[in-house]
């Protein structure tokens, strides 16, 4: 499994066209290969939003960022002018996962002074 | 659905040693109403790590806040000093969720100059 979230902050009184942007936005993720899940997140601060999407591997999330599908879902019209400052990536692999009837451990060790890629 | 991300900085070289403490910690979570998922992140940057819970809805999130088993698992030693700096707790409710077969809006509207609970 594998995470990643853009962190936005949105500009006040922006927020209600910022999500419709987001729902009339065609993501093209459906068909991608590995693809879990997607969430728009709204944080309980203003301005506040993830993007949060679910991957089954690394490599899943890394192809679809240089496929077609990518470039599409990115070509609707630019966000820009509703955010304050750039969105901030951030990518995940869980070490515990936890449910009511389960819980697992990876396998893998955190690499001190590992660097992911930048997009 | 109500998601909890509580952000973590792990000073260099103390990764491991947090990483244990987490996987020997009981989380007592399993038995609490309304808990969905928990996973403990993994940046792909050294020292960025998010523990992030799924909650049915935030009246359970924040019953749980108050609850005992809250109290347990948080009174299991100290996890500040392995850190840079004290957590920050963002609060999130899903505007969008997609799957590869599915895609659902939520009915609410964000409120200009909301300000979520501190904790």
């Amino acid at each position: 499994m594998y995470l990643a979230m853009n962190r936005f902050r949105v500009k006040p009184d922006r927020e209600e066209q910022w999500e419709q942007i987001w729902k009339q936005r065609e993501s093209y993720l459906a068909e991608v290969p590995g693809f879990v899940q997607f969430m728009l997140l709204r944080g309980a601060d203003a301005g506040d939003y993830i993007s949060f999407s679910q991957w089954e591997s690394p490599e899943a999330f890394h192809a679809w960022t240089r496929s077609e599908s990518f470039r599409l879902a990115h070509a609707q019209g630019a966000i820009g002018e509703v955010l304050d400052g750039p969105p901030v990536l951030g990518l995940y692999e869980p070490v515990i996962t936890e449910t009511p009837t389960s819980r697992e451990f990876a396998q893998t060790q955190p690499q001190p002074g590992r660097q992911g890629p930048r997009h």
